[in-house]
């Protein structure tokens, strides 16, 4: 990695966990260089601007997403396993992420959703296709046969997103000690209730 | 309403619709002072501080959900209609707020999450009652045998903000026509799998 690699992966590491904590709109290549010690000319080397610093960070953050949830996730026999292999890793993404603030994507979710612009454009794009390969997951099971063939896969996503989101919030805003035992159980019945048969879900 | 409490419910209402689209954090007395053309020791002089009025305007906000929501779905008998009806008007709540950015109480949460305060702590015990208050009525849906004896009533409230969290998101960030239609057929799915017996639900 040469040196100007390595600054620049060091600002955005910073700039991720930056806004994880504050939000994307205090990412600022002011904030940026201040907290940095870099000079404000050379951030504006790196990236041309704050919307196209926003925009970079959101690809680097999905490819953390890729390489900490998806690849390992797709380790599993597509099906039922792997449905459930996606919603371990997701589980444990805010920590393996290291971002102090919890899940990056869901944070600037809430933010960006009435900031038009470039920024939110990307995001809905990545966010859209995350709810597409939890839908293309659900569908794979059913395929399978380890899900009814009558299960709707855009509902399963909807529901299993829905149930990741409150657990981040009884977790990170109401510090709900049980916000983890809870999810799990909430996604226990979703798969349950989703399996074709009690001999499908024998034969896993 | 006299003149001082006129201008006080003019600037909580301005903040809440600045603090829906672009974050409470963003609720200065500064930008409040500028947009409303009033001057900073007049607003001083309402609200001592950000902080105060950040407190104050959660209240507010509670204030108009508790009429815009509580208060028409506890018109419903207790049981499953109350729950239905609940996440009706809940549903129907950002719009009726009239908050240019949706949900006030969703934003904020996501915001203040990493932001230890008395604004945050306020917001967490709001969310955490109304997390309660969901869970109330669906443990009072089975006192009535509208549910079944062994849902786990907390679990019932996760699911239900879940789905309304899901239906936020796929709503404002991805623009999804189908949010409502599928927001409501995952709450369809909820009651019908928490119903006690199928003579249960008829006798509603």
């Amino acid at each position: 990695m040469g040196k100007g690699t390595a600054t620049r992966q060091m600002i955005l590491e910073h700039a991720g966990r930056l806004a994880s904590q504050i939000g994307l709109e205090g990412v600022t290549i002011g904030r940026l260089a201040g907290d940095l010690v870099l000079s404000k000319s050379g951030l504006f080397a790196h990236f041309g601007s704050k919307e196209e610093l926003q925009l970079e960070l959101l690809d680097f953050e999905r490819e953390r997403f890729v390489k900490t949830v998806l690849e390992p996730a797709f380790q599993s026999p597509p099906g039922e396993e792997r449905v459930r292999a996606i919603f371990e890793h997701w589980l444990d993404w805010p920590e393996k992420s290291a971002l102090p603030g919890g899940c990056f994507f869901v944070a600037a979710s809430f933010e960006l959703d009435d900031r038009p612009g470039p920024v939110r454009d990307r995001l809905a794009q990545l966010q859209g296709e995350w709810f597409e390969t939890l839908a293309r997951a659900a569908q794979s099971a059913v395929k399978r046969d380890h899900f009814r063939s009558d299960i709707d896969p855009q509902l399963f996503a909807h529901e299993m997103y829905g149930l990741m989101l409150s657990g981040h919030l009884a977790r990170r805003l109401l510090n709900d000690p049980n916000w983890a035992a809870r999810t799990r159980r909430a996604f226990d019945a979703l798969l349950a209730r989703s399996r074709a048969t009690p001999a499908a879900a024998e034969r896993l």
